[in-house]
């Protein structure tokens, strides 16, 4: 895989990739029922089968990340579900040979303020704006601090991506999932 | 509570309980999805929420029992399991304020061999009979060791039940429910 540049069509990889055996999902704002269990118990049940490839946005670390920024838990909570992510995602690994990347999509501040600008004075990304996303942004340093933490603090390690420039996200991205792919050794069944 | 002898009509906790909150899940062997997933993965799926009892017949106990016991893991995979049910478990606890009780029904060999062979014997019985209780029996050291093992390894305490008399069963395990339920100290909600 290459990426071909700024001008050119970058390649990303999932767009070429069959949808059989693949398929995304996006954790929302937890419903009653998601928050009447704990913070693991919806994000399990998404984990894709052996031989599927699962793309999560966003995951169970939206629960030591917003909810810490916020205050809504304490920081024993904090650790304590930091060490159940790690316990998960391992037992992933050892029980279901489930390979497990993570990447942290990081835009800039003044990036950020541009594409959120953009929203608001561009009629056909207008239905993206939320008030809300410039609420957030007043606590930026409050968000990095708590990223570094679940980063420093993760037994499988992330891959941070600057996503200010989309080629070069795409590229990242798909050079990491490839090189992964490529490592599997992957071979078609023998005919019995 | 109390139980009223092996003569008299023996209190069965949850025959008492309204079903509104309570509900029961038997595992059984597991599904091709099921075994596609991590052995936590349907478990998980099936814990309470907030404010409901439910009463699990089998486990993701089973999965460091039989499975060892025939040899289909290695020692290696068992310690990991136990490691994440404990880490299971105690999520479960700290994020949700489950309480977990867990009962381990322990029947002597010869009141087993009497109970599996009036499945035979009793024409009433007989749709009960599996000749496969009978090859699991001669396992009978080897389960016994595991089972203790699981026991032992155990984070959450476990009550063993001797269950060769039912009432028996059925005082020592509506003992422990109502006793740990009296002990949340319930109430009715306030009026607002």
């Amino acid at each position: 895989m290459d990426a071909s540049g700024k001008d050119g069509a970058a390649k990303n990889v999932f767009k070429d990739c069959t949808p059989f055996n693949l398929s995304v999902y996006a954790f929302k704002k937890p419903t009653p029922i998601e928050f009447a269990h704990d913070f693991l118990w919806r994000v399990h049940q998404q984990v894709p089968t052996k031989g599927d490839i699962k793309v999560f946005n966003r995951s169970h670390y939206e629960d030591i990340l917003i909810q810490r920024v916020h205050g809504w838990i304490d920081e024993e909570r904090v650790h304590k579900r930091m060490a159940a992510i790690n316990a998960f995602e391992e037992m992933l690994v050892f029980d279901n040979h489930t390979t497990v990347l993570k990447f942290c999509l990081h835009i800039s501040k003044d990036e950020q303020q541009k594409q959120l600008q953009q929203r608001i004075d561009e009629p056909e990304k207008r239905w993206k704006h939320n008030d809300n996303d410039w609420k957030e942004r007043d606590h930026w340093d409050e968000y990095m601090r708590c990223y570094s933490d679940a980063i420093n603090w993760s037994t499988i390690p992330w891959t941070i991506v600057p996503v200010d420039e989309r080629w070069y996200r795409d590229y990242i991205i798909s050079k990491k999932v490839c090189e992964t792919m490529e490592a599997m050794d992957l071979a078609y069944p023998q005919p019995t």
